[in-house]
Parts: structure tokens; sequence; C-alpha cells
């Protein structure tokens, strides 16, 4: 679902009209009168289905968009968020992971909540990633990748202020979130060898300690011990050079030092396209790259490009994990 | 000329047999005899001719490369600097500029220089666009901005460790870079109205504050005061949303706060051809933006791309100049 007042619902329609568009069969958890009602206001021809057990959505999707139905507290216009509605919204994130985690869904896809009214209603996790580590019972190494069909990447540290970032490097933290990605491209992408490409911190890679010592005193050490794990892990880089055509040819995901070195990259070359993974999850998990936009919600200029390609990416995770040598 | 042991040589030559493709005429100040030898040894069909005076380039360029001597201490194989050129290397910039400043040339184009070798040399700048504005006596106000054909950008904070970039971040430095870029897209680059985006520094420029407060205490003040000297400044913007296409339609330049900010999204987008322009001198002035590339240089795989865009922007720049309504 999502947040009800932002673009979630409108998306979901949207995939479902598209769903001819290599898109796997999926159900939404969501109040089915406030879909149907978004969908009447859109002028979109989606049917609703309810559905009593994700059992039954393969049989309605191609005919109705299937919907398991978690009742919002208060019906909410577009762009007017309701703190009443996160429990709702809560529950049915922990509904889709509980599915997930019995094998009754193949995956779960989020789509964006708002935290602010989160907040406000009595939620008490930083994000989405921290709630499901907490529903599934984790210990923190799972990493958020971001990928968009040119690039994989994933920032070491993440919401910090790039003072705060540049504090917190730490070479284990670069080596955890090395091994988790390493070992989530062989089993969730399917990389026979998966190529891991450090980057650098500072401009040039330090070049040699004239520009910052973080390479020498913290990255090149976490690459060696990536190296000496098996990993075919290579840098640090000079992070402006390693993100054009051919760099990106050279590695299969770039381990990045700080939000922005990573999503700089990842939106300026898929911007409508990117999609968020957290690895490392004994479930598969994928949400669309973008916020709530309670500007745009209800106008129908949304696009569901993102969804769809975290819908796409969850049904091949799902598959590659089905089909991985134990 | 820049290090003869580097890839100038030869993608001048290589500029030189695409100069149909709307490049201006141009000439090299270089020593002839070794251009002769490098286009000998790589099988390239370019005549070289010493000229007494760029008067006389323009009725050579069309037949051969016009070469204003400039002599080498010591003839240097492909790769292999020797610091007793450090000399020439610097007399031909200075010539370049003294041209320049004249009039008896319309611009500058400098090919990459390598620092190692000109301090072991002699060479006491930090770079060349120090030593221009010393031999042009300027004050330090110039800025650089790397260009490509989709995306304008100043960094505000160049060669410092991203540590140390921090530390130096100020609302004046932000403000005198908008102000020089402002008036030089409007003179230089003939924008009536220069649009200036101006970035933020935290991960989704700060947040509010949730995220660092630089953006609260430095960049917003520094974009306030742009705005009430008359430019079209706005932001700060989250740094990872401003340089997909729709983003960058938006403006006509981005003012970063670091380097890898402005280089990154740069290079991702251009990186074949980048170009560097010193924007604030009194002269013309711009380069091509890679380095000497010791490891390629000889075999003919370098690039003359981004040469020939520095040396198109030199010829738009000059020309924009000349015709700019005093």
């Amino acid at each position: 679902m999502g947040e009800p007042a932002g673009i979630g619902g409108e998306i979901t329609l949207q995939a479902w009209t598209r769903r001819s568009e290599g898109l796997p069969c999926f159900f939404a958890i969501d109040d089915p009168e406030r879909l149907a009602a978004l969908a009447a206001r859109l002028g979109m021809a989606v049917p609703i289905q309810p559905i009593g057990s994700p059992d039954d959505a393969p049989d309605v999707f191609q005919r109705a968009l299937p919907v398991l139905a978690q009742p919002l507290a208060e019906m909410v216009g577009p762009g007017c968020p309701a703190p009443a509605n996160a429990a709702s919204v809560r529950a049915s994130i922990a509904r889709a992971v509980e599915l997930a985690r019995t094998g009754a869904a193949s995956a779960v896809v989020t789509n964006p909540i708002h935290k602010a009214v989160m907040y406000q209603g009595g939620f008490r996790f930083p994000g989405h990633t921290e709630f499901l580590a907490h529903l599934l019972g984790l210990d923190g190494s799972e990493v958020m990748m971001l990928a968009c069909p040119s690039l994989r990447v994933v920032p070491v540290t993440i919401h910090l202020s790039l003072a705060e970032a540049l504090r917190s490097l730490s070479q284990a933290s670069i080596v955890a979130a090395g091994m988790t990605t390493s070992r989530a491209l062989a089993t969730d992408f399917a990389l026979g060898r998966p190529r891991l490409a450090v980057a650098g911190l500072n401009p040039h890679a330090g070049e040699n300690g004239a520009m910052g010592r973080e390479e020498i005193d913290i990255i090149a050490p976490a690459v060696a011990e990536l190296q000496a794990a098996g990993i075919d892990a290579f840098g640090p880089l000079p992070p402006d050079t390693m993100f054009h055509a051919a760099a990106r040819a050279r590695y299969d995901a770039a381990l990045c030092m700080y939000h922005d070195q990573a999503l700089i990259p990842l939106k300026t070359l898929g911007f409508d396209e990117g999609v968020n993974v957290t690895l490392g999850l004994p479930i598969v998990r994928t949400s669309p790259d973008h916020g709530t936009a309670f500007e745009i919600a209800g106008t129908g200029r949304a696009s569901a490009a993102s969804l769809m390609e975290a819908l796409r990416l969850a049904a091949s995770i799902a598959h590659n994990r089905r089909t991985a040598t134990p």
C-alpha cells in the first residue's frame, strides 16, 4: 500500500494496466474501496477484485487487480495524509513480510511511506528497511542497493550528513557491505563471480594521500580484506571516472562511500527506472526509488516506471533464489 | 604543448586531421621536430609547418598544422617524461597567454601537464589555473567550470580532501563563485539571464537540518545573497535529483559544493567530451578534461574528442566576447 495519500495507489493501478509489459502476477495489500475510488477519479478502467488469499491472485490477475483487504482508518485525499492511517500502513507491511516469510508470496514490493506522518501515527523505525529487519529478527547486516538498467550501487553509509558519513566510515562497514553485496549478486542476480568496484572517498581517490588519507587507511585495507575472502573486489577508484559506460562494463556493482556518491550517478543515468533492493534479507524485497510525491498525487502524472522495475526485479530475484545451486 | 611525454601531441595531430568537424583555425606552440616524429611514428599524414607569427596560421591551417616553435630541452619517448623539459612546457604556456593577452591569438587551449614532473623541473604552481592567474596578475576570483554538451558544473571547492572541502566551504566562496559564473554565462556563453542551480551538500539537501546544517547555515544564505544581487540562482537542491535530463533543463550551470559532486555527473554524462574552462579571466582559456595518460601515450588510442570540444568552446567564447553588448 504505502502512504495512502501519496502516489502509491495510482502507480499500482497504472502498473496493472501495463501488466503485459513483462510484469509478474502481483496483488495489492490495500483498501479495496479506496483503490476503486482512485481508479474512478482518474478515469482508469481497473476492476478491483478483493481476494481471500494470495493463492487466488493468479486466477484473478489477468482480468482484475487482486487486492488483499487492509482497510484504512480514514479515507484521505491525495496529498492530505492522516496519522490515523499509520497503523494500517504498518499492518500492510507486516502482512506482506509474513506472506513472503511463509512462502505464500514470492516477494514484497513496498510503495513509499511518508516518515513524518508515520511518526505522528506512532511508528518508531527510521524507515522501511529497519522495520523489515525488526519483523524478521535481523542483526543489521542488510544493505541497500539501488539498481537501474545500466548501474547497481550500494552506499556504505546512507542517511547521514556528509560530515557524519566521513566520521562513521570504517574498514569493517565497507567489508560487511561488500560481503553482503557479493553474496546477493551471486544468489539473487545469478552472477557467477560478481565483480565489485570500490569507490574512493576523496577527489582522484586521494592521489596517494595528497588529498585525504581515507583511501590508504580505510578503503584499500577493506578491499584487501574482501579479496582475501575470495571476492573479486577492486579499488579504491577515483569516484568521478568510474560511472561512464566503459567503466561500468568492468563491474557488477559499485560500493560507494556516501549517499550522493551512489545516488548522483544512479539518478543521473536512470532517474525514472531506479529500484531499491534490500540485500541480505531472508525474503525478497524491492521498492520504487522515489517518495510519496504528495505534490502530484491524484493528478495521474506520476510515473509507474520505477514500481514496474521493482516488480520485475522482485520476480527475477525470487526466480534466481529458487533456481540457485544450494 | 602540455607535457611532451603525454598524449597532448597526438591528440593535437588528430584534431588537425579532423579540422573539418567544426574546428576553428588553431596553431600549436610546440617543438616542430617532435611533432613531425610523432606523426611519422603513428603513421599520421600531418604536414608540420613552422610559422613565424600567429598571423601566418590562417593561411597554413588548411594544408598543414601551423607550429610556433618552442624547442624541447630533451627529446622524450611517450610515457617517459623528463624534468629538463619543464622550462619549455612552462614557456609554451606563458607564450600562449601573452599572445592571447595582446590579441594576437583569440584564445588559449592548454594540453595536460604532469604536475610531479613539472615540480621536479622547478615549476612552483599548484596547476595551470594558478599559473595563468599569476601571469595575468589576478586575485584568485577565477573559477573552474566543466562543460559537456548536456551539463555545465562549477565546483566551489576543488582539489581538497572531502573533509577539508567541508571545512573550507563558506557563504563567501559560494557567492563569489556564483557571481563569476553568472557573469561568464552572460558574456562568454551569450545567455541573457543565466539560471544557476545551487546544490546542497548533504543527502536530500539535509532535510531541513535533519542530516546536516550546512544548507541552512551557509548555502541558503548564499543563494539569498546571489538573488539579492539580481542573479537567477535557486537552491539548495537535493544533489542526487538535480542531474537527470528534466532537472538539467531548468538551469544553465550547477554550482557544486565539492569536486566529485560536480565531476561525477559531468563524467558520467560526457566522459569523452568534457571541457575545462576558466571563468573570470581577461583571456579565453579552455583545456581538455583529462590528464597526460602516460599509459596510452604513443599508441594512437587517445581520444581527441575533449581537445576538439575545448577548441570549439574556446572559439565560441572568443566570438561571444567580441560580439557582447558592452
